[in-house]
């Protein structure tokens, strides 16, 4: 069921041109009736988009009326040039709704270093001005305007009961490829009627983010554009969040973008399985997670799950060479339920019932349990098929 | 031109019955007429093969008759059981040459987690032990017997002129897939006639790796028995290396180890492109080798060469998230001579040319050029193609 559009937001996805293909939205504009407490978490990449730097510099705050998104053009490695064609967009999307230009957002995804095509772009925001609406199918078309190789637009909610009544969350995002932790992996942006102070909703944010977007992986290349952007309008009419009602806020918030981030992971490029991985019994988080990464990113784990095959030695090398310190005499692992191997040594487990299990379901789950400490971490991932070459190979040119 | 066999050392590669396919031969053995100075290096993966540990206990040393080589079976995660195997493979290896079982060095690779078929190896040492030779013909089927899915063996040498004669240095390595950096990358084996002591050979052979072995990535995964061996017998005659001399060997032995560095990246699996990454304009070496190892093992570059795709961005962004710090408008980017990026700013070129010369050429340049300062690396990766995700989601049931 598709979530409902929060309260004081309305939403368009158009065609602007920006992509070849006329059946596909490239521009989605999102307007606040109100100004918005705006929080964003972004790359760590060194070379970050224009948009990130225009975003960076304008949050936290509590003025955003609007945020103007575009696939097809990165508006990354674009210079000064860039920076203007950003500055632009945002200009144009505030006048949208009658805003200063400052009161707007921008997020760009698609191909690094080719400039915007402006003019399209501005067509495209007038047009989509006209189409600005708060029902479900305005909803549908702007989480689609984000999408680049995407094979499905990604939409998660949730409705709160808070203390004096009821707000919503409403979540979008986009992967696809370049996707890999440490940072606010992709676009997502999350729209909310609550009313929230810049401070305590950029910290929910980069709580929430923490767990979620910075625990996938599809092929361990971070982007020049993630940004996870928060945008809480207030419209619900109740008082800024404290107390329980924020603790249900940000538990909330931490589930949708688990939710979007595993939808991520579920729709990389090429996937055939889904792949959880679960750290356990590391001495601290961060060693969890960097175990969990780069188990997550060995192309032979990888490769070893695309052909249902339950080879241990790979994802206990892998664990092996993450750089953190641990007794490989306590190590287990985990596949689908089956104990592959414990105490450092191989257990003795039926090989085609597990590569069977690997084979007929989507979802493949692997727990690796060291007995280090109590700490663990929750990460998605892909598997690496013939098809995610076959689709980068021949991606650009 | 196939090197030769140096003085003192006689070799033979046999079908011992531990690969199925009676035509490849899996088991080697190396016998010195004398004792020989051992160096060696190896993984830094906290899982670390039972041969790892055998021959991490016993060099540097002096006293080293044999080594004996087995593919088809790493003897890695096989506890307790696999360090018995390891050390009754040094005895037997030994004792056809009459030395004591201390005197022999192990070297396995193949499938993880199985025990070695013991049997077959005591046969096999026997059989080898009849074809012991110093021609040219036992050096290639010795090279053969470390090959896994190499399609093709690797020897190179050096003849060596020293102020009291000549001595010969010859190598052999194998590599194909679970090559990651860091690490002595795969089973090298180095045979000279000089004479060296201990502490010397270990300290050239650890230069040596670290601009060669520790140069190349194919995936990225590092193995669990990664070894490379240097073997010195003395036997052509000769004081034990100082001064010029010395600094001749260590030169030749860079070199010798550089070469087989570069064709297991050349020979890596599924590969159409051996792809050289020179990382220039660091503050400092380790800047440069992270930057070049996170540029070499982005699926999304490796994927744009394979596809022959000048996609630049790919090259700036993976050196953005190399953790390394440096100002992104003094970046520059250089593919098979073609400027593609320039002070930080995409460079106008023609890219239906760069496509042609990458698509022509089995051999990529990259040269990522930054202005912090004089260090550089040179670092050999290859292209990922579908072909590499076949063998590996193939492999092993």
């Amino acid at each position: 069921m598709s979530p409902t559009v929060p309260q004081g937001f309305r939403l368009a996805g158009v065609h602007a041109g920006i992509k070849r293909n006329p059946q596909k939205p490239d521009l989605t504009l999102v307007v606040s009736e109100r100004p918005a407490t705006a929080a964003g978490v972004y790359t760590q990449n060194l070379v970050f988009a224009a948009p990130v730097k225009l975003d960076r510099a304008r949050t936290p705050c509590e003025q955003i009326r609007a945020v103007i998104i575009n696939s097809g053009n990165a508006n990354a490695c674009t210079g000064d040039r860039g920076d203007r064609d950003a500055a632009r967009m945002a200009e144009l999307a505030a006048a949208a709704c009658d805003a200063r230009a400052e009161q707007a957002l921008v997020l760009s995804t698609g191909v690094i270093g080719e400039f915007l095509p402006m003019e399209k772009i501005e067509a495209g925001i007038a047009a989509a001005r006209q189409k600005l609406a708060g029902d479900e199918a305005a909803l549908a078309t702007a989480a689609q305007g984000m999408m680049t190789t995407d094979t499905r637009h990604k939409l998660v909610g949730r409705r709160l009961k808070l203390a004096a009544g009821e707000v919503q969350l409403t979540g979008m995002a986009k992967g696809a490829a370049m996707i890999g932790p440490r940072m606010a992996t992709m676009l997502g942006l999350i729209l909310t009627d609550a009313a929230i102070a810049p401070a305590v909703a950029q910290q929910a944010l980069s709580a929430a983010v923490e767990d979620s977007f910075n625990c996938i992986s599809v092929d361990g290349h971070m982007s020049t554009n993630d940004t996870v952007l928060l945008v809480a309008n207030g419209a619900a009419g109740m008082p800024a969040l404290t107390g329980a009602d924020l603790e249900t806020f940000r538990n909330a918030l931490a589930e949708v973008c688990g939710e979007l981030a595993r939808a991520i992971a579920a729709d990389g490029e090429g996937a055939t399985h889904l792949v959880v991985i679960d750290v356990r019994g590391c001495a601290t988080r961060q060693a969890a997670h960097r175990v969990a990464k780069t188990v997550a990113e060995s192309p032979l784990v990888k490769t070893a799950i695309a052909g249902a095959d339950p080879n241990w030695g790979r994802f206990v090398s892998a664990a092996g060479y993450s750089g953190v310190s641990f007794d490989p005499r306590r190590v287990g692992l985990e596949v689908n339920g089956f104990q592959l191997y414990q105490a450092g040594a191989p257990a003795v487990f039926d090989a085609a019932a597990v590569s069977k299990s690997i084979r007929e379901q989507y979802e493949t789950r692997v727990v690796l349990q060291f007995g280090e400490g109590d700490a663990a971490v929750r990460f998605w991932t892909t598997d690496l098929t013939a098809e995610y070459v076959r689709l980068n190979a021949d991606y650009h040119t």
